[in-house]
């Protein structure tokens, strides 16, 4: 691998998951940001002056003044980050990768492609395989689009993955409390949300049920096989700033205690710990054994916010395990996991 | 039914859920305050100026100025109200209960008692029979203790009783969101709740398993034989004042449509409806057909707080169905449910 | 005065004051909803099903299934209340005053003309003399535009008055804790005043300035005299639904005592109470002795949400006495004040 | 100065302010953690099983595993910082600068003493001078008391004093919006602050009023003589985790532009900043120039809490500026507060 920085793009930039990128990129080892892109209305505006700096503390020196530029190729870059909304990301990132740019994408337009990974590289890194047959089939000659998954779901498989491994899971429910940040800015009215609950989130508990079985599933033979695992879930948006909390019960395939599903969390690690990624979480999966952990604003930002962090785990009289587990939305669970496949792919040469 | 009104007496009355009996007692058509009695603390004060006052609005004019009175019988009226906390409820309740007062209480302590009915008057108005065999078991006269269930439970048990009746349930999963004041006051520090949820309350999931089943269950010879349904729950505290919302998956024994389901929520009413109680809902459950409710703070009074609100029915993967309720956890779920109780037990000349 | 009802519209009534112009007038003894007015998206729908319905409980029966209008005249109505955006109210409710049509509005557009009242009943009633000179100037026949003053602003007026009548205020520092439902719906993203407080609300203290001196101040020979006093507010939104809080600082002319003041508080009633208008509270200033009152959720409900509430007062160190007081936002300060203004015409002859 | 790190203790060190103390000394370059102690409840256990860690992340290696001892001299260190409950630590921390220690103190109870310090090291660190005073008055040897101000005053002198001493300051209002972890743990109930503010603190405004008047004053002959200024304060409870914002209006004794007040903000700094001391905030004043700022969560981390954020600079109708503030209430306003005064004196050889 070149020890030289390479020059990414970000789409969508003035969103706060754009916002994000920038925020996650500033002094990155291995990345730098060369362009940033935006919609009409931001593009030909300098950064600093294209929208309001929604994280915390300044703008960053350099990205600050980049000029804004439309979400059209050719930009001046190797690779980009997609961080655009729905209604544009389909289109705008085909017209990338066919341009030659690896797209590496926040949005959920091409998430059950039958041609695109949903990658969480500590779990399904060898789905990247089906990059190969994607370039073939949409013609595409050095660009690709790789995307992760919804943020309530990044937290979940987290967790899911190394017991799905070690015992089999037959059914999963889970039901979130979700941060206000997922939704974007302005995303929840505060009138909507003080003294209340949101008990519903558009199109998230299929997302969350369709991602995970794509995940935790395999690419047999050129075409992805989802898991057949049972999974349900329902959602809720609470008053919290950042930090999705999740409720879960487990059925398992093969029993185990609860000393071994604890284990199987503790050692879980991956590609991107092997491989000493610059975002990869030392400890994926952070237990807690206080009975009232985790909790979003103490445990968030567990090992920069990029882990999963379980607790409360006993016995569930109607599958056979329950456990809470919190993710970071805002990191992990987007800019800060897209970050963490693009280490992932460049490590082992994909870029 | 005799018209005069019956003097009560409310015992732990200068708590929160005390207070609440005495708002709601204020105008009551069938009960006057007769008595108030606290800890030690409280006693000999007049009870506009031994607490704070947390309701809304400003002192109900009679009971502000009764003197607050020990909680030792005798007290001058012939039924108490008990909302003391479960450190003294135990022993408390059954000196009244022995003295001969009928008691019926909000506390926990002797809910799971085999002699002992945990009443929602819609539900299993016939458990009042085990009364007769609590009085020659514990030798009282004229006393009785009678509880109402934990708050949680009251607005599940609603929402689960009609299901129940027409297809009998197998498995209930239930993830908990509740509101603060179900932690009576001062209860859970600000500082603990901004920007966070707490996924923890102690022995709640217990109560709520526990109880639920005995109120399902049946009295068999004179022995309570709780339901055989396998029940699980996980309990949060969110940042919300009033309204625990629930989110519910059930597994049914015999097959239902959405619609039969609906049907059967719309269709239930009890004893209090037929009896025309004077704080019994109307509609002791109550259907909402937007894809976002029910939400607590728009949703909790209806009925005057006294019904089940529930949204959101759709299939499970896992189990059969799954939807959202919510429960008013200070009115129903506390003072209210327990004066529902009282105004059963007079309409049926229990007292 | 005739006892047959008076048949209003409701320009914008599918935002939120124009919701609360809907929900206020249900059953209101001397009007009754007859058109209900909003931009060209809702025109054509049945109200019910033109907007979502963000106050509490259901739909009013009547008022739900009447077809939206545009905001143009003619609408079958004898009276226009206005609850427009400022970016159309100001020549939205020319157009229907020129029509003939009285308009009472709650936009802030004409508030500072020269020939139209800021009306608060209780204190500047003669206000209202000054529509003679608005019909002659702008040619209206039978129509005229009367205001309500701005939601910080009449519940500060409100507190001022008396004062100012009896002692003269030379000086004023006001500091508001305001609401969100100030900000209307959407307004203020929750991601922003989650664990948060904005020290900014756009022409907000420009407002609260300029009405407070119009309305204490005097109509001499057809023009408006502001009163002479010194006024400096500053002005936050914090996490609160509805109420806002003001803290106060104020400077006499004649000096008073803390009893004198006090006495002039609660002494305090004017045409709405003598005229025993529906709508009028009781007490329009409601004084509490608590030391940590007057508070938002526990306060702006006092009178249905017609008073300001006060307390705390204090010498103030650098004027002559501080103190706190609260009003309703979105029923006193928006539509409940100017459906009092309706009433106050109606009452006197002016419709 | 000695390179060897200097052995401190921490009296009331299992509270909210006792454990930040021990977070920000965590790797200090001058200090080091040699002894914890506590009320006779915790003393004898081992910190890490003594109290509940409030803190984020988990607790720090070293004083984890400390032996809580009682407030009672003598303790193994050289220098004892005291979060001590202002019930107890007016007495406990005299015995231990009786007993030889110096003893620098974030409790109020030693503050107004005529020959004790309320420093703040950038303003008054001349006032330091009263030390040889105080021994020579109270009879200790080596040992003294220097006390930190209130969190509001610190926060609220920082940027009165460049103001003060380029233009000098005749009067001053002051509104607060104070952070809930300013009433320490458990501190304020959350069922109070839901949908709500407490616009009262117990003796907050008499606390910011005499202190900032001692900070600014002059300390002639051995005796303290307070600035003259008028100063007049309110204070709320508001529902933020941390970070106190101000709302201020100054009046002037000499004219100056905003331009003047602007540079004199900037251009602020004193000892701490000359001496380079460890916690020593760059910019002691940071001015921000949008429109909506400071805000607690958006600059509360500003120079890692240890400096005032002012914003909003205009002219005031009252008195001659108005413009809003924000401090870090538990930072600067607290322990790092405290242990900046003990880099002073460490630099500056009083210790």
């Amino acid at each position: 691998m070149s020890t030289r920085k390479m020059r990414v793009g970000i789409l969508g930039a003035t969103g706060v998951v754009g916002q994000r990128f920038v925020e996650l990129l500033r002094d990155h080892p291995w990345f730098e940001i060369a362009a940033l892109a935006a919609s009409d209305a931001s593009a030909g505006k300098v950064y600093r002056d294209s929208c309001t700096w929604r994280m915390n503390g300044d703008w960053p020196a350099g990205a600050g003044d980049l000029m804004v530029q439309p979400c059209v190729p050719p930009l001046d870059c190797e690779l980009v980050f997609s961080a655009l909304p729905a209604s544009v990301a389909g289109e705008v990132e085909e017209s990338f990768a066919q341009a030659g740019y690896p797209v590496i994408t926040n949005s959920r337009n091409h998430r059950m492609d039958p041609d695109v990974p949903v990658l969480v590289p500590e779990i399904n890194a060898d789905h990247v395989r089906i990059l190969e047959a994607q370039r073939k089939w949409r013609g595409y000659s050095r660009g690709f689009i790789v995307t992760n998954p919804n943020c309530s779901a990044t937290a979940l498989v987290m967790a899911l993955a190394p017991v799905h491994r070690s015992f089999g899971l037959r059914a999963v429910q889970v039901t979130t409390l979700q941060a206000i940040s997922g939704a974007g800015y302005p995303g929840v009215p505060a009138s909507d949300l003080v003294d209340n609950v949101i008990p519903y989130i558009a199109e998230e508990e299929e997302k969350i049920e369709r991602e995970t079985k794509k995940i935790l599933g395999e690419l047999v033979d050129g075409q992805f096989r989802p898991d057949d695992l049972a999974l349900s879930a329902q959602c809720h948006r609470v008053n919290v700033r950042d930090g999705h909390l999740e409720a879960v019960s487990i059925g398992l395939k093969r029993p185990a205690s609860p000393e071994e599903i604890r284990a199987a969390w503790e050692s879980f690690s991956g590609p991107p710990q092997e491989l000493r990624l610059p975002s990869a979480p030392a400890r994926p999966i952070v237990v807690r054994e206080e009975p009232d952990r985790p909790q979003p604003s103490r445990d968030r930002d567990a090992e920069h916010g990029m882990a999963t962090v379980v607790g409360r785990l006993r016995p569930c009289p109607v599958l056979d395990y329950k456990f809470v587990l919190l993710g970071h939305n805002t990191v992990r669970g987007a800019a800060g996991g897209t970050i963490l496949i693009a280490e992932y792919l460049r490590a082992t040469g994909w870029i």
